[in-house]
């Protein structure tokens, strides 16, 4: 039986999103007409609310709906510590974690050739112009370990090194609570190499 | 970090929905402020007009756009035999099939006392006034094998009985392709008490 237009297109319009396959979208839609009257009426406004009102920070490119994120505009963060990650998820991990006191700067990705995302693409300039505006003594260079995360930070670490700023990564080595047995090789003989003093 | 109020709102209706949990709506309201600036809009025009244009069948109580929907409007289908489901789900997985040539009855849910569902709260009295009106000869009693299932077909099988209806309900047995020995041993026994000859 083929669905109404309507619904089809609303299952079709749920499948669109990540992880979200055939038979999801279909429990999904189903599930709004069955709903009380105003769940579909609520989502739908949230939707059209978030994406007008949703800016990107001037200053890090956060998610923000005033011009400076609640980060940048605090009188309580260091200024000239800027933390640098490429996604609006790796910034929350960090404010999550409650241990850093500084500023961030979000890429919006990583450089990937394959996927046509060069340095342009990203918020690079914004990120040097910034380095010598804001006098910022550290950059801390937290991409991910990926290869894309990996030569993204070797490309800004190439950027910056004329300025006299510090330049960090974050380290590596074994996670919390892990059983060495299980942890991967590259992990492990990085955590072998990087060995500290007691 | 607190994210913005709009934000937060997205994905507090993302996970209102059935399967997605916090995280899960976290990725999808990002994914959305990230994504092409249509695909939020699409995505809520849908919900608004599903809503709105979907309506329940007057006879069947499936989705549909217009009064009737398009198999109770279908003359090639046999108005006498009616195939009773708890879901419009129920009724797409008969037409996947394709086997069947009768109408539905799609009630609803399934009587459930602990969530509050009684008899009158599903589309049975409807279901009663249309086996009189179109001179239905049999009812086959498809709602799901479930103890509210089960009760459910037991109350419409004692609703009927006087009428001069047959009433069927879907044969247990062993599923396609199944081994045996993995097969649950209700089912088992039910395929085995059911067993029919060569």
């Amino acid at each position: 039986m083929q669905l109404p237009d309507s619904i089809e297109n609303l299952i079709f319009q749920f499948s669109r999103l990540p992880g979200v396959g055939k038979k999801s979208a279909m429990r999904l839609a189903l599930h709004l007409l069955q709903a009380q009257e105003t769940q579909a009426k609520d989502l739908s406004e949230a939707l059209i609310r978030a994406k007008e009102q949703i800016k990107k920070c001037t200053k890090c490119y956060a998610y923000t709906e005033e011009p400076l994120c609640p980060i940048c505009s605090s009188h309580r963060r260091n200024s000239q510590l800027v933390c640098v990650v490429e996604k609006q998820t790796d910034l929350m991990a960090f404010e999550r974690s409650g241990d850093f006191e500084g500023l961030y700067h979000v890429l919006g990705a990583a450089i990937s050739p394959l996927d046509g995302i060069g340095p342009s693409d990203l918020h690079i300039p914004e990120l040097l112009g910034r380095l010598k505006q804001d006098q910022v003594t550290e950059v801390i260079l937290a991409t991910s370990s990926s290869a894309e995360g990996e030569s993204t930070a070797h490309f800004i670490d190439k950027a910056i090194q004329q300025e006299s700023i510090r330049r960090t990564r974050l380290a590596r080595g074994i996670p919390m609570g892990t059983e060495l047995e299980f942890l991967d090789d590259h992990t492990l003989s990085r955590a072998l190499q990087s060995r500290i003093d007691i």
